[in-house]
C-alpha cells in the first residue's frame, strides 16, 4: 500500500502549535509572521518536513497560506479547499479566508497596525509575492522584516521530519528522448541570445528535466531536490546532497557538471559576480535574488529557460505518454469492471475502493508511485473537490449515488491523471443531465481546432458553456499541464479562465476535467488528458489549426449519459473514442473485463 | 456631407517631411526620435494639428508610431492596416514593421548604436511605454531623452493646423442619469477609500463623463479636450480653453468646480505637495508624473476612477440607447432597402453608398456626427480590414460580389456602431459558406450566458468557432467597449484573444463583430452592439448568470445565409432576432421599405 488513510494532521493543530510560533516570533520582535504554504523549493507536494502550513493550522491542502499576529490569524485557501479547510481547522484560531480574492495582502493591508513588524523568511517567498506584500504593510504603516531563523521551524524544533535523502538515478533516453548535453546546450544557446551569461535553476522539476535525473524527495513526484548554475555554454554546477548520488551518477551527469553538496551553493553565487544571471521570479524565492546582488551580479528576472522545453513534449516523450495510458487504461478498465459489476452489489467504503485501484495499478508491475493520492469521493464526499478519502471521512457506496474517482499512476514513460464518475445503482435524471453537460463540456475541449498563438484561457469556455446555459458552473480550473515521469501539475499552459499569456504548443500535455459539485449531494468530473497535436491543414481552409489527441483510454459511464442533450456530432465523437478505448485497452485484458468493456464501449448511437 | 474622400495624406509625405524633422532632431543632438500616434490626450482619433504620424509618415490609421533614425526610419502598424500602410507608406523612406510583435522596443534594441540619444516627446508617451523604450534603448547601449520642444512640431511649423477650440455644451441629466455631483461624490469616496485625495483625470472621455459635458475638438466624437483634478470630498477644477466655454457652462458646473484655463495646470499640478494623487499609466503622458514627482507629490498609479463607472451604463444611458439604436435602425433599413433594389440595379461605387447611408441618418434630424467614417468595401476593398472610402481607390458595386458597410452615428442618446455584409446579385457558395460561419459565431456571442467575472477574453473563441473547424479565423479582436454618446471604441471591457482582467459587468456596451477576409476577394463582417444584462436565474439552475441584450436592429441578409449550416437553435434565434428588428423598425420606415423589410425579416425556418 502505497497511499495511506492516516491524517497527518488534526484541527487541535493550531491551537496547540500557534502559541509556540507565537512565542518565537515574539523573541525576535515581530508582531506578525506570514507562512506560506511553499516550501524553499516553490514545490506544490512538500516533504512533510517542509509542510509548514499543515503543522502550523492543520490545513493539509496543496496551496494555502497563514497569517500569525499576534493577537489574531487568517488561513487562507483557494476555492478547491474551502470544504476542507473548515474540517481541518480550529475557526477560533484561525479565521478562514479567500486566497485569491485579496489573499494575504488583503489581510496584512486592512488588519496589521501601524509600526508592526511582520516577518517572512526569504527562502519561502517569491520577489514578486514578496512585493505584494511589502506594499500592502506599507499601506497599514507596517513594515515587512526578513528572518534569520525562521521562527516557525524553531517551534517545530525536535518533532520536525528529518530532510528526505532519496537516491537519484538517470533517466534513460529512451524515455527523455533528447540527451542532457543536447538539452544544456540549447538551453545555453537561448541564454546567450538574451544576453545573459548563466541561469540559475532552482526548481526540483527544471533540474530533473535537465540532467535527465529523477530521485523520491517529494512525495508522488520522482523529483531531486536540488540547485544547478546552467553557464551560457552548457557547462552546468549541480548542488545534490552527496547522500542521494549514486554510483551511476557522476558518468551519467559527464565531465561537464560539476557535482557540489548545497552548502557550496553560497559561494557559487558569489563567484557570479560581474555576471548576468537569469532567475525566474515566479520559481526562485527572493533569497535567491538577495544572494546574487550582494554578489554583485546582475539578475535578469525571465522564465525559467527549461520550463517551455520541459512542457513541450518530443516524440519519444510522446510517444511514452501514449504507452503509460495504455498500460494504466487497462488497469483503469479492471478496476472499472470492478466497481461497476462487484462493488455495486457489495457497497465497499472508500478506502477499499482506494486500495483495488491501487492494487491494479501495482500489478501492471511498472507503477513507480501514484502520481496523486487517489480520491475516491462517494456520494457526498464527491463534492468536494480535492478530497481524499481517511478512516474518519471514508463513505461506503450506496445505491443510487455516484462514485467520482480521480486518479494517476507515474510511470518511467509518462504521468496519468484521469478522473471517472460511475453511477452506482441506478442514476437519477438531475445526475444524468448534470453528467451530459460535463461531458459536453469534455468533448467540446477535446475536438475543438484553433491557431497558433491560441492560450488555454481562450478555450476554458467550451468546457462550461453548457453548464452555464443551464444556470452551473464549476468552481475550480479546466486544464492544468502534466509532465512526463515528472510533476501532474506543472506550467507554464493552462486552461483557465485566469488570464494566461502562454499559447498552446504541439507537444504540451493538458488535462480536460470539466465537472460539477452538488454541495452534500454528488461530485462529477470527467478528466482526461490529452497533448497538443501540431497544425495541420483542414480540407478546404486557408490555416493550419492545432488541435488535441486524448491520451487517457477509458470508458466513460454510458449509464450516465442522456443521449438527448448530445447533438449527432456529440454522439459520433463519444463513440469514435469508445471504439479506441476497446481497440486499445481489450487486447490487454482478462476475457471477464473484456465483455464488460465491450458493453461499457457499445456505440451510443446503437441505443439512441 | 461630413464625411470627405480626399485622402489628407500622400505616400509622398515621409519623403518630404523626413528630412525636415531629421534637421529638427540634428539641432537638438538626437539621433532618433519616436513618434507615437498617440497626442497628448491619448486619444484614439486625433485633431489635425495632432495627427504626427500621418505627417510624418503618410499613414493615417487609428493606431501605430514611427522611429526616425538619423540613416534610418520605421513605420509600425498592427494587423488591422498591413494593406492600408503599404498603399500609404513610401517603404524606401520607412521601413514597414509589425507594431505588436516585439513593436518600436524590439526595433529600437536591434537597431540603435551604442551611445545614441534618442528623443521623445514626454507628453506623448504613456510611463509604461516609456518603461519598456528605455530598457530595450539600454540593451543597445543607446539612451532615451526627453525634449523640450518637439522637434516633429518644429519642422511641421506654419503648415501645421491650429488646436481646435469646438464650444463645450452640458450633456443634459435626460441622457447622462446622474448628476455630475454625485458623481463626483461617488468617485471621490472611491478615491478616499483607496486613501488618494485626489485624481488627475486627463482622458477627455473621462472628463466629459464626470461633469457630464460635451464637445467637438475631436473628429467623430463629442469630446472637449480638458483636463481635471478631482478631490475625495468632490470638488474639483476643470482646465478648458475659455475660448470653448459657452455661456450656460459655468452654472451647470455648479459652485463646486472651478474653471481654469490649461495654462493653470502646472500651478495646480505644483499645489498637490504632498498630497497623494492617482494618475493613470495608460491613460496619462510621462509628463504628468513627472510633474508630479517634481511638485513633492506622491503618485499612486492606478486606474482613471471614471472608466469602469463609465462603461457601465445606468438604466437612463441603457435606454437612451436602445432608442438611438431604433432610430438608427430605421435609417439603416432605408439604405439597405436602397442597396438590395436599387443599387444592386444600378451599381454605384462606394462613394455614392457612402453618401447616401449619411443622408439616411441626417434625415433622422437627430444626427451629432457619424461615429466614424462609413467603412463600405465592394468587392476586395471589403477584405481591407478598416479601409475607409477614397475618391483614389472606390470600386463599383459588382455583381456576384459582396459590400460591407461598417457605419455608426453618434446621437445625444446614444452611440452606434453596425456591419452589415450584403450579397449584390448572386453570391458564390464560399461567399455563403464563410458568411454562414461568422454568422454562427455572431449568434453563439449573442446567445452565450455567463457567470458573474467572466472576461471577455473568455468569451472570445465563441465567435470563432465555427471558423476554426473550417481551418479559418480573423485577425482583428471580436468587440470593444461602446460609450454614451462619447468615445465609438472605449474600455475597460473587450472581447478578445488578449489576456484582459477586466470582468464583464451589467450596462457594459460591447460590439459583437467577427469577420472572415479574402485577400483581394471580399470582406465579411456582422457586427451587432450588445448589453450585459443583469445577472438572472436560469429554470432549474443554480447560479445567477448575465447574458446580452441586442441593441443593434437590423436585418442580416438571407441571401447569404446558408441554412443548412445553422442549428435548429440558430435558425430559432435568428428568426427571432429578425422578428423583433421587424416589429421594432417597420413602424418607423415608409411603405416601400417596410414591405422590403419584411421580406427581409421572413423567417428562415419557413424556407428550410
Amino acid at each position: 500500500m502505497r497511499q495511506s488513510f492516516d491524517e497527518h494532521t488534526k484541527p487541535s493543530f493550531g491551537r496547540e502549535h500557534a502559541p509556540l510560533i507565537r512565542q518565537a516570533m515574539a523573541a525576535q520582535g515581530l508582531d506578525g509572521f506570514v507562512i506560506p504554504h511553499e516550501d524553499e523549493h516553490q514545490n506544490e507536494y512538500l516533504p512533510a518536513a517542509n509542510d509548514r502550513l499543515a503543522w502550523a493550522t492543520g490545513f493539509s491542502g496543496s496551496a494555502g497560506a497563514a497569517v500569525l499576529f499576534k493577537d489574531k490569524a487568517a488561513v487562507f485557501v483557494d476555492g478547491r479547499y474551502t470544504l476542507q479547510v473548515r474540517d481541518q481547522v480550529d475557526p477560533e484560531v484561525y479565521e478562514i479566508r479567500d486566497l485569491v480574492d485579496g489573499g494575504v495582502p488583503a489581510y496584512l493591508q486592512s488588519e496589521a497596525k501601524a509600526g508592526w513588524k511582520i516577518g517572512y523568511d526569504p527562502r519561502l517567498v517569491s520577489p514578486d509575492a514578496l512585493e505584494r506584500l511589502k506594499t500592502a504593510a506599507a499601506q497599514a504603516g507596517a513594515a515587512m522584516q526578513p528572518v534569520q531563523g525562521n521562527p516557525l521551524d524553531e517551534a517545530w524544533g525536535a518533532e520536525r521530519p528529518p530532510q528526505p535523502q532519496a537516491p537519484v538515478v538517470p533517466q534513460p533516453l529512451d524515455y527523455t528522448g533528447e540527451d542532457s548535453a543536447a538539452k544544456r546546450e540549447r538551453i545555453g544557446k537561448s541564454l546567450a541570445a538574451e544576453g545573459a551569461d548563466a541561469a540559475l535553476i532552482t526548481a526540483p522539476t527544471g533540474v530533473a528535466w535537465l540532467f535527465n535525473i529523477r530521485g523520491g524527495d517529494v512525495i508522488r513526484t520522482p523529483l531531486p531536490i536540488a540547485q544547478a548554475i546552467l553557464d551560457a555554454d552548457g557547462k552546468a554546477q549541480l548542488f545534490l546532497d552527496p547522500a542521494k548520488v549514486t554510483a551511476e551518477l557522476p558518468a551519467w551527469l559527464g565531465n561537464k557538471v560539476r557535482l557540489e553538496p548545497p552548502s557550496a551553493l553560497g559561494g557559487a553565487l558569489a563567484e557570479l559576480k560581474g555576471k548576468r544571471v537569469l532567475v525566474d521570479p515566479a520559481l526562485s524565492s527572493a533569497w535567491y535574488f538577495e544572494a546574487l546582488e550582494r554578489a554583485g551580479a546582475t539578475v535578469v528576472k525571465g522564465a525559467d529557460p527549461t520550463v517551455l522545453s520541459r512542457a513541450c513534449k518530443n516524440p519519444v516523450e510522446i510517444e511514452g505518454a501514449r504507452r503509460a495510458h495504455a498500460r494504466d487504461g487497462a488497469a483503469l478498465a479492471r478496476f472499472l469492471a470492478w466497481v461497476k459489476t462487484e462493488a455495486a452489489r457489495t457497497l465497499p467504503d472508500e478506502l477499499e475502493v482506494v486500495r483495488r485501484l491501487e492494487a491494479e495499478r501495482e500489478a501492471t508491475g511498472a507503477l513507480k508511485d501514484l502520481s496523486f493520492d487517489t480520491i475516491a469521493g462517494a456520494g457526498a464526499n464527491g463534492a468536494i473537490v480535492h478530497y481524499h478519502p481517511s478512516r474518519r471521512m471514508a463513505r461506503r457506496l450506496e445505491l443510487g449515488s455516484l462514485l467520482l474517482v480521480d486518479s494517476g499512476g507515474q510511470y518511467l514513460d509518462g504521468t496519468t491523471d484521469v478522473t471517472r464518475t460511475l453511477a452506482i445503482g441506478y442514476p437519477t435524471s438531475e445526475m444524468r443531465d448534470r453528467f451530459t453537460r460535463v461531458l459536453k463540456g469534455n468533448l467540446a475541449l477535446a475536438r475543438v481546432r484553433f491557431p497558433a498563438g491560441t492560450t488555454g484561457s481562450s478555450l476554458d469556455a467550451l468546457a462550461r458553456l453548457s453548464l452555464w446555459s443551464a444556470g452551473l458552473d464549476f468552481d475550480h480550473g479546466t486544464g492544468h499541464g502534466v509532465g512526463s515521469y515528472l510533476g501532474v501539475h506543472e506550467g507554464p499552459q493552462r486552461i483557465s479562465k485566469v488570464p494566461n499569456t502562454v499559447a498552446l504548443r504541439p507537444g504540451m500535455i493538458v488535462s480536460n476535467e470539466p465537472g460539477y459539485y452538488k454541495e452534500g449531494g454528488y461530485g462529477i468530473r470527467i478528466e482526461n488528458l490529452q497533448v497538443v497535436t501540431e497544425p495541420a491543414p483542414i480540407p478546404g481552409g486557408e490555416r493550419e489549426m492545432l488541435g488535441f489527441e486524448t491520451l487517457t483510454l477509458s470508458p466513460i459511464d454510458r449509464d450516465l449519459v442522456d443521449p438527448a442533450l448530445l447533438s449527432p456530432e456529440e454522439i459520433d465523437q463519444l463513440d469514435a473514442y469508445h471504439a479506441r478505448v476497446l481497440e486499445m485497452i481489450g487486447p490487454q485484458v482478462d476475457p471477464e473485463t473484456r465483455a464488460w468493456l465491450e458493453t461499457a464501449c457499445a456505440p451510443l448511437s446503437r441505443a439512441a
